[in-house]
């Protein structure tokens, strides 16, 4: 017997035909003897459709009010759900965020869920039942209904899978789980078996859409193993959690149960960078202070950051990143800021892309950070910034040389599939 | 300052221009210093959306999950609503059934509300917020959301009137009050200006369709004022509660509140029925029970009976009528008791209609039935049933004579606008 949720996205619960299919998997396990609580997204399209509304009624619309209009998308597949399952001779009842409840913060639209108690859906999961519970949503210290923010449903579940005390979280989605790389441009990409969450976490932060990287957090934190499967498998065929054969997709977990640890487990890109480059600033003590701290104030992340000397000594170039959603808030940020910094010339792009490779051996590998240098430098593709973690090293590059570059360090670290 | 429920069904909420509209009346009151609490529907067309899901889901689906699924719909209109008046200035928050709560009792589907604690919103009221409450729903005993079955807007509406001491509920609908007859078949049909719960009662059930009869029930047991008014009305040319001049429309409310009280107030007509003639049963005693202890058990409602003794003296024939829709299973029963029953022929059709008289002044003149028996057979028109109660006269007629039966009765007693 294994305690499980398992979690459907927009696109698995996208119509009738796809609800019965999730339902199917829900159906393996039960018949296995195993005991799932199962969370479900809004039915894709809804959540944009109900958005629209909120836009169309006002472009400045009340946070708790959004929340009203935009959980009920959750609500209305919980009780599909619910029924279909009931059809399949399975007990199940649906589950909004009140009732249970999610207990979150008052942050509506972004709330941060703080308690899930399961003491009630346990008592109900054993004696058979099978609780659907909205993804996306919770109650708020106001009694009133909160969201998550996009991509809430995968924390959700975590939390919920934390508040029970399951044994893994299973997260149905439309890949069949976590490559180690986009195989979309690396024909040889392979699927993990197993990746580590810190890994898993810095793939979320750079590009990987595969997960919500606060849901990675939540499970980090509170050790909830995760299981990123495809919704689109046959569910007669594939085995139920608790037997021999593996579960199919990538476990997400704990470094300890990872036993072959790889130097390097992925490589990401994340286009949505742009680059800001001032030419000739002063380089005098405080002027990366007069630069980033307006910028900070404005909300504005800067990611990366470079700063190289001139040829006369007296000036300096200074490149940074920032989403690429934020350029023209920068730009007109520092242009108004021009006469107080002292800068030459004010340069930005979008044709950047930022590489990452991705790995918890890097720990104890030294090197990485060469060879990776090294290879791109051998295909003449220029770095124009750098930034480092334990398990990590991101470079920007121009966005021309995307693929090139990916592919040339999965083959680099091994990761092809032969 | 008056408190008030307005009530805006489907039509008037139908997409952002239409709540933007209704929104609009609701200023008009906030500005003229009137406290209102708003009542709305889900938006025309969602909640026929929402039930064919269910029943794509599952033909036989549980009650609970219906509703969790179908009172998604006034969820996001109260949210919309909500924006909106928050748009034009107004101060206001969206309340679910759960929320307030609107207690009911646990028939899912069909719940009837119990209690609508008004405290928590008149203080809300009270510091100039206006509340807007999902129609159609509460909450169950459960601790899960009911709804009260089509229609059940109206009831919320009064409801929450009861709850809150409010002086009038108004029903925002698409037509402009209630008719002595309809306007359809009628040129001359007017709009009463007041009619009485018992009246309206009588008309609701009889094939008016203005309002629900359970909500008038509940207004005229809890003794709620209702202005049946068009939210097409431009918001700003209608005057607000509490000023001298009268509201648009039609105020339901107790006789004691009508000066000058008609005799006849309307003619209503109802096509929905279904006549059904057993053809020379035994005469007997406990045939009648024979018949309709059956129809009974098979919880179909048998309205009309007529029993007619035959030439012989030894059988007659028993004629009533039941809802058009259940003409197949009623006739089914009577097929399958056939050798119990001992009848001849058994005869179906839907070919007719009940035409009606209602009047609180009845009670006090006597003679309307002789007048009304006596103009249809100058028009050749044969009446094959009649019902009365203490305010009304019912016919059942050949429905080919709808509108000339309409006609005539709507002159007759004096409706005609001249």
């Amino acid at each position: 017997m294994t305690l499980l949720v398992m979690k459907f996205g927009g696109t698995s619960v996208a119509d009738l035909e796809r609800i019965r299919h999730a339902a199917a998997h829900v159906k393996r396990e039960v018949a296995a003897g195993n005991r799932p609580a199962v969370v479900v997204s809004a039915m894709a399209g809804e959540t944009n459709r109900l958005v629209a509304l909120t836009r169309e009624a006002s472009p400045l619309h009340d946070a708790r009010e959004y929340d009203t209009v935009v959980s009920s998308g959750e609500q209305v597949t919980t009780g599909l759900m619910a029924i279909v399952l009931q059809s399949m001779g399975i007990q199940a009842r649906s589950w909004q965020g009140w009732q249970i409840p999610i207990v979150t913060d008052d942050a509506h639209g972004a709330a941060r869920i703080k308690e899930v108690p399961g003491n009630e859906l346990l008592r109900r999961m054993e004696r058979g039942e099978v609780p659907v519970v909205a993804g996306f949503q919770g109650l708020g210290p106001d009694n009133r209904v909160t969201t998550l923010g996009r991509g809430g449903s995968d924390t959700s579940a975590v939390a919920l899978a934390a508040g029970l005390g399951a044994e893994r979280c299973d997260i149905y989605t439309d890949v069949d789980g976590v490559y180690t790389t986009d195989p979309r441009i690396v024909a040889r990409a392979r699927r993990l078996e197993r990746i580590s969450y810190e890994e898993m976490l810095e793939m979320a932060s750079l590009g990987a859409k595969v997960l919500q990287t606060r849901s990675v957090e939540l499970a980090m934190v509170k050790g909830v193993r995760l299981q990123v499967r495809s919704s689109f498998d046959d569910p007669e065929s594939v085995p139920p959690a608790g037997s021999d054969a593996p579960a199919p997709g990538t476990l997400v977990c704990d470094e300890d149960e990872i036993v072959e640890k790889q130097i390097v487990s992925g490589i990401t890109y994340a286009k949505d960078e742009a680059r800001i480059t001032l030419v000739e600033v002063a380089d005098k003590p405080g002027v990366a202070a007069a630069v980033f701290g307006p910028l900070a104030e404005a909300g504005i992340n800067v990611d990366m950051i470079v700063q190289s000397v001139s040829d006369d000594g007296r000036h300096t170039d200074i490149t940074f990143t920032v989403a690429a959603a934020d350029l023209d808030k920068t730009m007109s940020a520092l242009e108004e800021l021009r006469a107080q910094i002292g800068f030459k010339e004010l340069r930005g792009t979008t044709d950047v892309v930022k590489v990452s490779v991705i790995g918890i051996g890097m720990r104890s590998h030294a090197g990485v950070a060469a060879s990776m240098f090294k290879a791109l430098a051998e295909k003449s593709i220029n770095i124009q910034a750098i930034s480092t973690s334990e398990i990590k090293i991101s470079v920007l590059i121009d966005a021309a040389y995307t693929e090139l570059a990916v592919r040339t360090l999965h083959s680099l670290y091994g990761l092809d599939d032969l």
